[in-house]
């Protein structure tokens, strides 16, 4: 999402501060920006993995699991629920966390979660073309929207069976970047 | 901290969004605000505990770990460590996620590690007035600054001697908040 900044906002460090930040020349708002957090989940039935197939940019037609921005006063498991109901229509109960990337270009966290279908009810919501079921093997991995999702899907093969496992994090080296060029077959 | 927002900005939904957001009147900007990440650690060495007594508000003159806003563009563990230097001149090595604590009514996630002193040098940063180790006994549990400081510590002595653990988060029914007014003996 790209956002415009009025004319009058210029770089400096405001008091009691030690960095640069956006503050408007007229009335000295401060335009503080933080790191963003994405919440979502892994989620299963019976096996399959529920995909959603991108209705928006970036990535529209990539697939893709349930996730989002966190909202204002709104808890991170609280957060991934909602966004499988959002953009699968699905329920979930959530088993435990499974990731924490860290997309350090874009300034983005993500807390990825564990968790499977209350009932094997799910649909397209209004960010989504379609939502489905997949085995691991039909999984359309080189049709996946981002990096993360990639990761999340292995480490929840990583972990599963175990009852207690450590959230896992950003593969060594990997930053979560994607060709934005890319474009579906 | 408090922020003020400029005359002109009205509560609307932006084009394409779901949400009431702040807008300016004049350019259409759009103040989308996100919760905040802190990151912190609970940071031992030979079995004490590293804690710092704020020098700023909320809560001058309570103790705490070493912990703070997530910046732009820094991975989570990276901004760990960064706090543990500025807080507490502190260099840490991190073993593990410890807890992930929500605090809805203010919007903010803390993502809360398990870390050691790489040796045993520290003092107090900018924004410190003391930095201390405390054998477990010695914790000034009635001075700490915030719930989840207490979270973190007995999640540390749960998790004490696991290799393997996954992180914990709010106690049960428990939102974080504290007594603004409250005030040191």
């Amino acid at each position: 999402m790209s956002i415009g900044f009025p004319p009058g906002f210029k770089k400096r460090v405001p008091d009691g501060d030690n960095r640069e930040r956006l503050v408007c020349g007229d009335c000295g708002f401060v335009n503080y920006v933080n790191p963003k957090i994405v919440v979502g989940a892994v989620v299963t039935f019976e096996g399959r993995f529920l995909l959603c197939r991108r209705a928006i940019e970036p990535r529209h037609g990539f697939w893709t699991i349930p996730a989002g921005f966190l909202e204002e006063h709104e808890s991170t498991t609280d957060g991934a629920a909602r966004e499988a109901l959002e953009e699968a229509c699905a329920e979930i109960t959530i088993e435990g966390l499974l990731g924490v990337y860290n997309i350090p270009r874009i300034s983005q966290v993500q807390l990825i979660y564990k968790a499977h279908l209350k009932e094997p009810k799910f649909g397209a919501g209004e960010e989504s073309l379609e939502a489905a079921l997949f085995g691991w093997d039909e999984i359309p991995w080189k049709e996946l929207a981002f990096p993360s999702v990639v990761w999340a899907l292995e480490h929840f093969r990583e972990v599963e069976g175990e009852t207690v496992f450590a959230p896992r994090s950003n593969p060594l080296g990997q930053l979560g970047n994607y060709d934005p060029a890319a474009r579906l077959r």
